[in-house]
């Protein structure tokens, strides 16, 4: 197969290969100097950065204020949670030594931040009037990765994590679900992956928490990305780390508190979801260019065609649309349409001098298989829509994929074979020990029990014992 | 002297002491577990957030974008540039266990970023068609502090770094002097803080350095807080990495970088410049709430007055004025107003039933003697002419004070005693070693020399040899 040296590997032949080179030859993302770390380029970063944005202001409408919390934390802090300290201690960075000095307490660098927020909540809290307490925290954070790649597993990552108080479980229980909704809705209204929510079984909730919900999305090899995840922590944390306060009634109660997070790893999710064997595909309301203007022409024609095109991305621009003139004088128009066709621009408008005699310009979108002329008076109206229009699309078009490859199971063999496409909807009867000899046989895990997913009951996909959770679960091979 | 329990010392009795005091009881941050750390509250964070956005929008106005680079570090990367290693070295963390076993080689955690930038710049530029590079980042970094002060020299801070690459020097200084006039312009448009701009002298320089430049801005101690630095590191980082470039004539050249950054330490900044006795003041464009409204009454009245008082901060916030309503009810009026005037809120709104019957709120200012009626049909226009003329005087209040404590010195004796109170502006030799005698009898330092000085010349107010520079350069005690 013929592709230019700015191409990938198509995504259909090494879904991998594809992936890794997309990520360095569309500019999002480096390896660092140290395994296992990335360097976030501008391209990338700035797809983070319109997420960001748009998850801080629905996590602000939710009522939670934003603070910062110390990145070491001492390491005796991470022991006073037994399961936290087993989940987390493989994966810590330590520092030993600071100041030109041994420490006394080697401090580690923060894997997550409840211990640290933990001792912090139970100085501030005295009173139910202090209820609920609702923090979140812009950071990085760093867990040592074995087998890193890319946004999907790093050594350090960013992200954002939610720490809430509240007086009692059904307060704490619905924050942890507003958390998830805010997740879901971040993820289909602007990330267009259409991410199943719902709680997560047993054997793969957060160390320390009682119940842990998440979000997940289907990737175009079929796999699960679990793309956001919210924790009811009972007490847990509150024990560890006396948070407690005085009830209205006058007794002391422990609080029941909550963390949620998502993080840098949506970017990985934003490219396996869309992206195609040109490249990537990036939603409009991610894309750090929504719109590319090419001008056409050399020498003379070039210098004709570039004052309107300035002008024209500058109209785009005054109407919200993030748009980008490539006036680049040594690339071909022909390098600049393949350039940013894998970056994903979705609309490319194409400038000559026969397009501005006619007053109009030649548009194509990331998804569409022709050109068709755009009037230049009406352009900022039609490309508003038509960028309204390609959002929207990538979300049917990932939903369509994903339900083509979700299979109800109800016999093992069915099962392996679901699982080597895409997802299971299966019975399971809920014990650990056959949740581990499913991901044995075929490295799928239970990735989510759907929110929606109707009632139902039946055996055991796996070992035939009557089903539990009360209706069928997702498996799926997971990054 | 009486205080009731949420006051302060008085800062004209212990400057040192409100301070400290102020941060915590105001509820700006909060001492961390670990010693030199510190956890920024919501409302400290929102100041910051407030500072961060200005900033962020006015960096990429100047052309650059953002991106994100590791944290850790290879401990290597730092001896590569002789200066930059011995600045650093003492005051490095280092992580020398990860994932459960000893490192081969250490790694610190980032004091800057100069060294992992440069080595990801050597990989990115090849030509001179890649140049300029400009970019920023928003991070933490940490730089163990022997004496710690919260928001002015912790552990760990946050910031953002500019760092970017350029084919000459004149194009390098160009970006330099280009980031210190946004470090300016944020100071004084912003922060309402009336920096001076201008040179470091050499025993001031950034490790690595061939010029530092700086913003100084004067506390209300006459102390100096160095607000902002840009940094022209000439070939010295291009050198130690191998950012190297093909010039459009085919040679191959060094390139040029630059560093630059702004930090959690302006919320101190801000602090100590508009601060009184009473608590903080803070500058309408940073602060959290910019108007609080206090509902008077209590029972049935309380209950009256609310649903308006409601209303009325509705329409404030839809003006795009950041209103609270303080609906506590447990709390008296008059705590209240001790509790806002201590947290610094530019102006509060009194909401009382003989106000609501007549149309009128009762408004008072944070610099203000006494209360004035607002037509609550004109409230949001009358506020936000309100906030403007706050803004502006806070920026006159702090110049005038700045200016009564800047003496111009021709001996030693004058000097000495000016830099008790606040600045020097005196001629000095030019020499290191000078410079130490002044710190060594004074504890005053060179803060600047400041760019819109006016040419002249005389002899050293320490040394008596010829003056350096050009024209007089400040100095002070700083923090």
């Amino acid at each position: 197969m013929a592709r230019d040296e700015r191409g990938v590997t198509p995504q259909s032949e090494d879904f991998s290969a594809w992936y890794n080179e997309l990520v360095v030859k569309a500019e999002l993302a480096d390896r660092g100097p140290v395994r296992g770390t990335m360097v976030i380029r501008p391209y990338g970063y700035r797809i983070w950065e319109l997420l960001q944005a748009d998850l801080d202001r629905r996590i602000k409408e939710t009522g939670h204020v934003n603070a910062y919390f110390p990145l070491l934390i001492p390491e005796s802090y991470l022991k006073r949670e037994a399961q936290h300290v087993e989940g987390f201690s493989p994966e810590l960075a330590v520092v030993t030594h600071a100041g030109g000095k041994e420490l006394e307490e080697p401090l580690v660098v923060r894997p997550t931040s409840e211990t640290v927020i933990g001792e912090m909540m139970a100085r501030w809290i005295s009173s139910y009037r202090d209820l609920p307490l609702l923090l979140n925290q812009w950071a990085n954070v760093v867990r040592w990765e074995l087998r890193p790649r890319m946004f999907l597993r790093t050594t350090e990552f960013l992200w954002q994590e939610g720490h809430t108080a509240h007086a009692d479980e059904a307060d704490a229980m619905q924050e942890t679900l507003t958390a998830l909704g805010t997740y879901a809705r971040v993820a289909r209204e602007v990330a267009a992956m259409p991410v199943v929510d719902g709680e997560k079984t047993a054997a793969e909730r957060f160390p320390g928490a009682v119940r842990t919900y998440t979000v997940e999305g289907m990737m175009r090899d079929g796999r699960a990305l679990q793309s956001g995840t919210s924790h009811y922590l009972g007490t847990n944390f509150a024990r560890a780390f006396g948070i407690q306060y005085t009830a209205e009634s006058g007794g002391q109660e422990y609080c029941h508190t909550t963390s949620w997070g998502m993080t840098t790893r949506m970017v990985g999710g934003v490219i396996m979801t869309h992206g195609d064997d040109k490249g990537l595909v990036l939603p409009p309301l991610l894309a750090p260019y929504q719109v590319v203007i090419v001008p056409i022409g050399r020498g003379d024609q070039a210098e004709q065609v570039l004052p309107p095109a300035r002008e024209l991305a500058d109209r785009l621009t005054r109407a919200g649309i993030r748009a980008h003139l490539d006036a680049r004088t040594h690339l071909s128009p022909g390098f600049k349409f393949n350039d940013w066709e894998l970056r994903g621009v979705p609309v490319r408008l194409e400038l000559g001098p026969r397009d501005l005699a006619g007053g109009t310009a030649l548009m194509s979108t990331r998804l569409g298989a022709g050109k068709s002329a755009v009037a230049l008076a009406a352009a900022p109206a039609r490309l508003a829509a038509e960028l309204a229009a390609l959002q929207d699309l990538l979300l049917a078009r990932a939903t369509e994929f994903r339900d083509s490859r979700t299979v109800p199971v109800d016999h093992w063999a069915e099962f392996t074979e679901a699982v080597k496409a895409g997802w299971a909807l299966a019975f399971h009867c809920g014990q650990v020990q056959c949740e581990a000899d499913i991901k044995a046989a075929t490295t799928a895990t239970a990735r989510v029990i759907p929110a929606d997913g109707p009632p139902d009951q039946g055996r055991c996909v796996r070992c035939d014992l009557p089903s539990a959770y009360g209706k069928r679960v997702i498996f799926g091979r997971s990054y």
